[in-house]
């Protein structure tokens, strides 16, 4: 088990078609209106709707949980922008695993060029 | 040099088709035994391994000591998968270089798309 | 604010056809005289430059700033190599930046494949 001071970290990378913005259906699955509404806006939607996966992907992995299958848990992690800058903000079951995993926060970074957006996340103990 | 607390870290990105998992006399070089058979079983066994490189790189560049040349010593930083979740052994100079590092630790993470695999590690003092 | 031991993480990826190497006074805007020697005696400069433009903006997400337009302070975030090794060195305002925030040491890694670069940056608190 982990010790204060550890860090666990996960990456992410996506092509930027993989996610499809056309699918409402699989977009309020996994994105929180909050989510959905800042990539909306953004210059890039579809940069941003990827990156934002990318990023809930990361903090996934940095959890080091098993998947529950049909990523519904995603919704769970959250990525909140301010002034652009990602933060992390964890609901359900997500929460509850990244206490019991004595998590005390997250650091997620999101990037993206003209065909990919790729994401890390540390867990910190 | 590095106090406790300190987290060194590496990053890699390889182009999927960059390992030659046809090239035996490369692969049993370069990969464990274990390593071999995970990658192969694996639904996806050109990413696995690939993805394994990647790890290897980005742990190697965590130690942050110089190459050794012919990349031989990648055998010696092993990636080991436990629930699908990737941790490190190191054997040999690998080992010792991160002890005269006083180095207590890895975490590594792996990602990959249809093009590429991306890995990063953390070392951790 | 962050305590002792926290890290902030910065990723950036970028197409290595994304810096322009032949515009002088973008290369002199944003690259020291060490830097532009280090890629210029490189075995493959386009990488070079492109790899350490990306570990710049690394950097600078992990100082969690907003930006200041025209990319002028990335000349501030050097990028210094050691063995090939790379570390940061600030100057300027993105190092009162950082010492205001209280970050005590930076670490980066740069990868690069035949498309493409990508780099994480922890700082350190």
């Amino acid at each position: 088990s982990l010790t204060a001071g550890e860090k666990n970290v996960g990456v992410d990378v996506e092509q930027l078609d993989s996610i499809d913005i056309e699918n409402q259906t699989f977009i309020e699955r996994n994105f929180t209106d909050a989510e959905i509404a800042y990539c909306k806006q953004s210059p890039h939607p579809q940069s941003s709707f990827t990156g934002t996966w990318s990023a809930k992907e990361a903090v996934f992995k940095s959890l080091r949980t098993k998947s529950q299958g049909g990523g519904a848990a995603l919704k769970e992690i959250e990525i909140v922008r301010e002034n652009n800058i990602p933060s992390v903000k964890l609901s359900g079951d997500a929460a509850a695993k990244a206490a019991e995993a004595s998590i005390t926060g997250f650091k997620v970074s999101i990037s993206h060029d003209d065909v990919q957006a790729v994401a890390v996340a540390i867990a910190e103990f």
